[in-house]
């Protein structure tokens, strides 16, 4: 639990998709962890139906719910405005883009519409949000992060996009990847890949870290019931790996317990 | 020059894109080199504004031009029907998904519709594209190629995508990378990266082969001036490394001179 204590050194935590799955277990975990951080920011598409996000706010008032659509350039830049207003000078420190949908069509059922509708949402979305977000994201980085150290980390500015080891190129492959032939997914996610490793290299004059995490197979609407993974057990896993980033991590794809994985 | 030599075993390979840059070269370096497919099929997306490839086809009686557009489901689809009028019980035996737009915005600049635009064209059409010519080149795999060996390769069937070094997210880093900065284009190539690899998955059991090949930096219309290969250059090489494609390389990522390249 040591790394997850470092958000306590974070002044504030965006994520989107927090109305259930594991954007909503990431806001409950770090509200509830005992190492919270100052601002957690709760986005969802529509905050009037995230019934279990709402009773997280009142119980936790660092808890702030803020609507976002990941795929609505308005609605993202509305959501700016107000996440500046919330933060004010000391900017946005870190950045979860965890929003995401699962096109599971195979060769013979996908259509170019439902290639285009994965790769928006998964792929496009974190690029067009993190852009919105930089003036946010600089303006924590400028500050330093904890103690002023000017080392890269959570506790200054960093980017995390959910991705997912079926995006790996390489490993989908072989007997197993035979049975997951979701090709709108799976572009969806290599694609995510080359934006995060893209993003790295234009945040870094900033000093704004960027990366790239699978949170494994996880029970949730997406991952289904016969996932191996309880949301709490990947998310706990998670938020020690990202906890703990430093430069070495700058640009990488890494899964839940911090092992490098390949492209 | 032996393994272009191979493509005299072929009987038919298409290629999209032909009107111009390593498409057109392709089909010219196919029709002149004396080791000549029996059938050259070039489509492009006007054949009227194609001055060079009509030129050409007056020169060579196996190049047919045939009207395809990439992004266009109902094009895609009635070029089958011509196609397949062409090659009849043969089938076809190469696909090369070459067609391709390079749309340069940089992490400023870039748009949800730019994003969606490349990623549309270049990653997108070669799997719509692919899709509809299966009973084709099915067609052409089942008769198992020159002496009916029934070994993988472009004499028996094959679809070959042309990506590109920027799609490789591993290399998409350092200082280099720094100044080709096209969140379009490369997230495009990368999708079609996988893209490849998850076809080459659902074809091997038809006996059809699937890989992805990296032309080199190439002086076309997309290239530019002060790439550093002819598209002689690159397609004299490529189509030798196209030409001894075999099971060992299904599935794979290859530069022009057929070294494996990281995804
Ligand atoms: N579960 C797994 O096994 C697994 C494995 C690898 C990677 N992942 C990745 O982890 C992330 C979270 O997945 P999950 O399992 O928690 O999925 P989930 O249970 O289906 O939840 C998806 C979340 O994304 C939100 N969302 C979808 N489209 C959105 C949009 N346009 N704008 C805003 N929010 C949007 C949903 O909001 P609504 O409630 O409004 O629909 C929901 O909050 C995804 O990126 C997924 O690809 C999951
Ligand atoms: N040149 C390089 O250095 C380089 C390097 C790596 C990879 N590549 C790849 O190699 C391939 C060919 O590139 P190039 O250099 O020859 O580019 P180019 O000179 O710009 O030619 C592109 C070709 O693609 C066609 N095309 C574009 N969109 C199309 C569509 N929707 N439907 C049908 N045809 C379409 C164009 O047809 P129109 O004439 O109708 O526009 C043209 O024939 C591309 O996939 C490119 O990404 C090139």
């Amino acid at each position: 639990m040591s790394a997850i204590r470092n958000f306590k050194n974070c002044g504030s935590v965006l994520v989107t998709g927090a109305s259930r799955g594991l954007g909503l277990q990431i806001v409950d975990s770090l509200a509830s962890g005992g190492f919270s951080p100052g601002k957690i920011i709760a986005t969802t598409r529509q905050p009037s139906s995230a019934q279990k996000l709402q009773e997280l706010a009142e119980k936790h008032p660092n808890i702030h719910i803020i609507t976002l659509d990941a795929v609505n350039q308005e609605s993202i830049e509305k959501s700016v405005e107000e996440v500046d207003r919330l933060v004010a000078e000391e900017g946005l420190n870190c950045l979860i883009n965890n929003a995401g949908i699962k096109v599971e069509s195979d060769f013979h059922t996908v259509t170019a519409e439902k290639m285009i509708e994965n790769f928006h949402t998964n792929a496009v979305a974190p690029l067009m949000i993190t852009k919105a977000y930089l003036p946010l994201l600089k303006r924590a980085a400028s500050r330093g992060g904890a103690g002023g150290a000017g080392k890269m980390g959570i506790q200054r500015a960093a980017v995390i996009n959910i991705s997912s080891g079926l995006g790996s190129v390489e490993l989908a492959w072989g007997e197993e990847a035979k049975n997951i032939r979701w090709y709108p997914y799976r572009t969806s996610k290599s694609a995510l890949n080359m934006v995060s490793r893209c993003m790295a290299v234009d945040l870094e004059p900033d000093g704004i870290l960027c990366m790239a995490v699978h949170p494994g197979w996880v029970r949730t609407d997406m991952g289904g019931s016969q996932a191996p993974l309880s949301p709490e057990e990947s998310i706990t896993s998670m938020l020690s790996v990202i906890g703990r980033l430093t430069e070495k991590e700058h640009g990488s794809f890494l899964n839940l317990t911090g092992e490098v994985l390949p492209w």
